[in-house]
Order: structure tokens, then sequence, then C-alpha cells
């Protein structure tokens, strides 16, 4: 019986790549083995296969009583495949804090608090002498690079860095340039409506009498939206809100992108930058924690 | 703050060799590490520590909040420290079933299905680069005798063969020799109350609604059990246990005798034998592999 390896639902670079990468040590190994994922694939994965050449993972549902089952980047339950309570489980690579799921039996569990799972992984093949060839270099960094944050997010370890340089090197790529194009291609707004892109994620708030309108778009693909600044304007501006503001926010530099329809003084006193449409605001990144409680006192004051 | 190494509670030959073992690598390496035990040391232990001169465990009872702790051979709370879930689980290694422990932060977890936590601990050495002294090899091969049964018992892999013949050149003893010196030195219940016997190395479980201990005795002396059948039984049945299974493990002939509270019934469909008093079973001489998943579905179905 194969095993199936597969990381959580709504799988992300770390969890696709997780599983193909794997999944090939097994076979390097003698083990029959399939990999698996638990939901379609993300734009991310997505380019990150496409460079490198590499067939994604097999979409599976749920798994049986009797099923093998090796999970990777993560250990529990709610975020795992349906009917894993009654299949078996042989092994868990992850970098999760437990969560607490009880097998029948003695397996391999191998968790590290590093950044990415691909980085355990890494030193899996290097422990058991398996050869790292130059597509599994490629899914190995772009999973390293995905959940690190090109290495700047705070989860980021020495073993993360010391990982990702080497597999830069076996993968041919500049890890800084490949990364910026993987999340640029991950968050690409390409086949969005101008209208569709501005209500994406979006909220409307009253504000003292005023009707306020904030949306938020996660993307690298900035000059998408600011090469088009007017027609965002004209879309905005057409809009009933008394004020409007769109947070284009960057996710490697952090920080956010203003297109806004509103009094300048509230932009100005809100964010303290200089009122332009485009302004960039370093350091806001959350609507929830920065763009309401700053706005609110702002325009309540109008 | 020192780090905190410690086996399970009624701690065997491995919990107690574990813990010495894996505070003298995390020494190695630089951290500030202690050496505790849950509990006092039983016979086969304070031999394998008299033969090799090395000294024993800190006895401690409870961890505060904020403690570092490393636990070894076991990852269930049941079996632990007692406050360990106020406190921080910064390492696991450990050769058991996955126990539902759950941390609020990412860490080192090392389980592997192999026959003892030493032969873990034994190659995480050799990845590390850490000296095996004499003293060392001597803790590591008799935990991997003790748990394995100089290799007779189910659970044994060829990992730990490999790592207990080269362990007992670095310790400079003939294996077979010393691990039945060992065992019977451990084994002489002389001087123990049939209470001490039944809880020598005893665990509870929660088998659906039922609790369940399951005890298990290796011994070079059966008859000085089962001639005092009636004495056992009287202790047994007054536990507060729904279900009690005492083994006692012939290690040379390979089998079980039961003594139990318990229906018939399970101990018939559990174990194949005639559900009477004493009753031997063949092969039954691992708690985990043949104790534990025979009763569970047998109890389960109750």
């Amino acid at each position: 019986m194969s095993l199936l390896v597969f990381g959580h639902k709504n799988p992300d670079t770390d969890s696709i790549c997780s599983s193909l990468v794997m999944t090939n040590l097994k076979k390097s190994l003698g083990v029959d083995a399939v990999s698996c994922c638990l939901g379609e694939l993300r734009k991310e994965a997505e380019f990150v296969l496409n460079y490198f050449g590499v067939e994604g993972p097999k979409l599976i549902e749920s798994v049986r009583e009797g099923d093998l089952c090796c999970l990777v980047d993560h250990n529990e339950y709610g975020q795992s495949v349906d009917g894993l309570e009654n299949a078996t489980i042989v092994e868990i690579v992850d970098h999760h804090k437990l969560g607490g799921i009880t097998t029948p039996a003695p397996l391999s569990v191998t968790l590290r608090p590093v950044g990415c799972t691909n980085t355990i992984l890494y030193n899996m093949y290097k422990e058991n002498g398996v050869e790292i060839t130059k597509p599994i270099a490629g899914l190995m960094l772009s999973a390293i690079l995905s959940d690190t944050l090109i290495f700047r997010s705070p989860t980021t370890t020495e073993e993360d860095i010391a990982a990702g340089k080497d597999l830069a090197k076996i993968a041919g790529v500049d890890y800084e340039a490949y990364g910026m194009e993987m999340f640029k291609a991950g968050t690409s707004l390409e086949g969005y409506s101008i209208e569709e892109i501005v209500n994406m994620d979006f909220k409307a708030f009253d504000m003292g009498s005023k009707k306020v309108g904030i949306g938020q778009v996660m993307t690298l693909d900035i000059d998408s939206v600011l090469s088009r600044k007017d027609e965002y304007l004209d879309y905005i501006n057409s809009t009933d809100y008394d004020m409007l503001y769109l947070a284009i926010t960057d996710i490697i530099n952090e920080g956010s992108y203003l297109l806004y329809k509103s009094p300048d003084e509230i932009v100005k006193n809100a964010f303290k930058v200089e009122p332009v449409q485009g302004a960039f605001v370093e350091g806001l990144v959350s609507r929830k924690k920065q763009l309401v409680p700053n706005l609110t006192p702002e325009v309540e004051k109008l």
C-alpha cells in the first residue's frame, strides 16, 4: 500500500512543496509513496511548480481506515484530511506547535522550531545521504522563502538561512530576485477588474455621521495598481461612500500604498504622510489594528 | 535557567538512562541542563549506575510555570511530572505512540518507532558529533538491553541491535552476559511487597470510558509470584481501576502469566487463552506492542 504524503488543508507553498519533497525522499529510500494535497494550488505554488518543471500533488479529499499517512507541515486533526482519525499515521514532519494528535502505535515524528518544514526536510536529505536535485532544491527553497518572507519574518532561524542559501546555489537562482518574482506571481492581480480588486477584501464602517469604506489588497504587483491610478480613482470617486480608502499592502516591505476619496487632512493626520494619491505608509499592514483605529478619530473630528 | 531533563513517572532503566544521556548531550552542546527523575530508582537502574560508576538523576516532584522541560521516554501528560501543563516543553525524545500533548509554541520533537529511547539518543550523538564515553555507552547499552530484553522483544529493530552492538564494544562488555546479570539483579523480587510489585512498572490508560491499569513484572522467579496468587488478586481487586492486568513476564521462555481484574471475555478475546488466573500467554512480552493494542478494542467494545 502506498504512503500518502500531504500537507494541511488550504495548502500554501510549504505544504505543497513539503509533500513533493518528502515523497521524493521516501521514494529514494525505497518506500512506495504518493504526493497528495488537500486543496487546489494557489498562484504562488503554481508559479513554483511551473518554474522548476515539477508536476503537482494529487488532490485527495479524505482517507480511509488502513490508509498509511505521512503528515507534513501540520500536526492537528482540524487542519488535516477528513477521516484521519481512522487512518494510520506513520510519520509527521512539521515546524508548528504540538497539536494534540494521538496514535495507537509508535511512529516517526520530527518537529523542529524552525521557519519552514522544508528546512527540516533539507536536513533529512543530508542525514540520509539522498541527493538534492535541482528541482527538489527549487521546491525546498521556494517554501523557505515563502514561509520566511525571504528571511524577513521573525520566525526565521539561522538554520532556515543556511539551508536556503545552499539550496539557492543548487537551484541556480538568486534567492532575493527569485523570491520577489515568486511573491509577485503569487499576488498577481491579473484577470481582475478594478471594481473586483477594490472590493476583494472590503469593509464598510460608520464613523461619526460618515459612511467610510476600507479596502485592502495584499500584493507585490504594486505597479499594476499604481500605473492605473486614475482609473482606480475614477471608480473610487464614483462610489457613494463619504470616504473610501484602498490600501495596497506590500507584505515584503511591510507597508501600504494608499488610494483614497477623502479630505487631505484626514490622510495627513491619520497616517502622518504627505496627502498624495499613492502615498506609501511605512509599517501599515493591518486594517483592524491600524487603518480603522487611525481613521476613526480623524473622521469623527470633521 | 536550567533545562530539566526527565523520563516518565515510576522510571524504568530507559527513563533513568535517557535522562542522564540526554543531559550529557545537551551539556556537550553548551546547554545548561540538569538530569532529573520522577521517582526512586529501581534495582535494575541501581545496578547499572553502580556498574558504570554514574551518579543518578535528581528526584523532582513537580515543575512550575516558566520551567524549561525536556521530556525523554514519554510524551503524555498522565505519565509526566506534575505541573507540566504550565511549564514550557522545549524538547521531546521518545519511542512511544503520540500521547496528545499540546504546546503554545513550536518545539523539537523526535519520536522514532524503535525499541528504546537510547537508540534515538545514540543517533543524536552521532549526528551531533558528540563523543560517546565508556560510562555513557554503558547507560545507553543497558537501556537498550532492558527495553528490548536483550534483543528478544518484538519491539526490537535493526537500529536497536546495531546501536547495542556498537555500544557494547565501547562499554567493554559482552552484551548477552552483561544483560543477564543486569536482569538477574533487576528482577529479584526480594524485599518487595505485593503492592510494590504490581506497581513496579505500571501504566494507566483510558480505553473508551474505562480506566485500565496494566502492570508488568519481568522476573526470573515466576514461582515467587504464582505461589501467592490469591494475595495478589486480593490487592488487584481492591484497586479502583475498572480493569487491571498484571503480566508476569518470563523473559527466557518469552511469555507472560496473567493475573487480572477483568471480565473473562476480554482476557479470552484479547489473548486467545482460557480465562483463568495465572494463564500463560505464549509470546506475550510487550505492553506497548501487545498488551495495549490487544486490550484496547476489546475494552472499547464493552
